[in-house]
């Protein structure tokens, strides 16, 4: 497996430096793996920090900027970043409004974001966590007890950043981030399995004749393996599993999202096929995004995430944003 | 080779309904392949139009937009869009003060964008073609009598949209997207061949421990087939490559391009890199653009393309935008 890398060993730091030289608005501590805001804390503002393993660019550091997160804590690839790690992130966001901690539901990165809250509350910094666990596709995984965080982390860090922009108090900016997390679910689907730069070789076996229903973004298994299908039928499976855990109503904001190695005219493809099946159940899209925001290295295959709209939930996602790479309206 | 459609024939015609699905910013003439800006032609402002094969995107229909391009029109995967289509594109966007040809130098593309022209000139519509050719890799090519255009053409759209949005005439708005193309260099590096729909089978053969330098974005050959080698080798060779053909100096834009199958923690990688080069030159990158911009399906490798801005030029890069794939500042 042919990657654009030097040692296996160097990736993730090498990436944060091409961050850092990359974006001016960001300030990149390699050491330390911490990306946070050139700016540094706001006094009142309640601070947002997120964080897991490094393979899922541009999710989390590329969503640090005006109107999103405050900081971001990658760890190595597809592995927890650690409690130090996301105390010193968390003390560096911190401008006297407490920080919210948003955690992808994987036991590694649930029990390091416990340990740092209760570091930080030792600082008397307080820390309120929010566990995305939107994945429908399985109830308990390889890395996760109950259901996995995935696409709708997106939505969560989007949304309370608008929110804690305008300095609402922590509690507020917890309750619609949670509000956010029960409004959503997401079902992903492999065509073919990833490669991390440290092993060379692809995280399971996936033939060429067969796609991975329900995949999780490591790779995991999802609910079962099948033949592979048409995009259309594909999306009718995805949508079904998302549909029978949350009916489908109203307005919906929709990400169609590559898994890091599928061409974005096949997303275009399945956003058609997915605006298809909305319309079917009478419900709307008013909101998308369609592209590649939390990825599995070289996986190809797609994630598509649901999130039910309400008119507040729409007016903070239109709220202007500055990241590397979510970007509008300021 | 698995991928995420329905039948072969029917994917661009299925990806151009998702974007307009997903785009409420964008008209989308799917019958005969026009991607617009929703508002239609402004008087007095210059029109922008562009297109060529799919399989690139989110070049060109991603671009559309306020501050960019007024239309683009997409072909078939690989495959040039026709004169009829560039013409009708052409009435569409014309508010009166001419329109703007950004073409990429491909022969097909090359020769109906000029009938084109001819057809519009029949129609009082005065056109100018401007043809970008920044890839220093080969002289001539499979598709190409001259150099071929790549990723410059991002740049070329995205400073003539901002003149032209100033409502500057058509000749100034040519003469700065010249002044662009003729600023900018790039180079192309695969590490895997990339599959069309259609043929279901890689364009070529590339080794596992082989890669292919100075590739084109339909995978046609490059300067030399060589053994794999690290991301600062491959930056090394790329940039060398851009250097002796255009001195480096001064205040750079760079952009570090996936080719639609590369994953975004390499691209950084690579843009460390190419941060070290450049500063070893004594120059300094001052704008950059990290991700898919100008893809080749689900080829896995990057091109580099880099800017000597001016003052100006990097005042119209900064202008507010508005589109799919480029937003920013409005």
């Amino acid at each position: 497996m042919k990657k654009l890398i030097n040692k296996p060993e160097d990736v993730t730091t090498e990436a944060l430096r091409g961050v850092a030289a990359a974006h001016s608005s960001l300030v990149v501590d390699v050491d330390n793996k911490i990306i946070s805001r050139a700016g540094g804390a706001r006094k009142g503002k309640v601070g947002l920090v997120s964080g897991g393993g490094s393979g899922h660019e541009p999710l989390h550091g590329g969503f640090v900027g005006y109107g999103m997160l405050d900081a971001a804590c990658p760890g190595e690839v597809f592995t927890s970043p650690v409690p130090d790690q996301m105390l010193a992130a968390t003390k560096l966001v911190d401008g006297g409004a407490g920080v919210l901690h948003i955690v992808k539901n994987y036991t590694g990165d649930v029990l390091n974001f416990q340990m740092a809250a209760e570091l930080a509350a030792d600082d008397d910094i307080e820390v309120t966590p929010v566990v995305v666990n939107d994945d429908v596709a399985v109830q308990d995984s390889l890395y996760t007890a109950g259901r996995r965080g995935t696409g709708a982390t997106v939505f969560v860090e989007k949304i309370a950043g608008a929110l804690a922009e305008q300095d609402k108090e922590l509690k507020k900016v917890a309750d619609v981030a949670r509000e956010v997390n029960e409004r959503s679910r997401s079902f992903g689907v492999a065509l073919t399995a990833c490669t991390t730069p440290g092993s060379g070789q692809p995280g399971f076996e996936l033939p060429d004749d067969e796609i991975e229903l329900g995949v999780g973004i490591h790779g995991e298994p999802g609910r079962e393996r099948g033949k592979h299908r048409t995009a259309a039928k594909i999306v009718d499976f995805s949508l079904d599993a998302i549909h029978s855990d949350m009916p489908l109503s109203g307005d919906l904001a929709v990400l169609v999202n590559g898994m890091g190695g599928t061409p974005l005219i096949e997303l275009y493809v399945v956003f058609n096929e997915v605006n298809r099946v909305v319309k079917g159940l009478g419900a709307r899209i008013t909101r998308s995004l369609v592209g590649n925001y939390i990825t599995a290295l070289d996986m190809t295959g797609v994630s598509i995430t649901v999130v039910r709209l309400t008119p507040d939930l729409t007016k903070l996602w239109d709220a202007p944003v500055e990241t590397p790479a979510l970007r509008w309206g300021r």
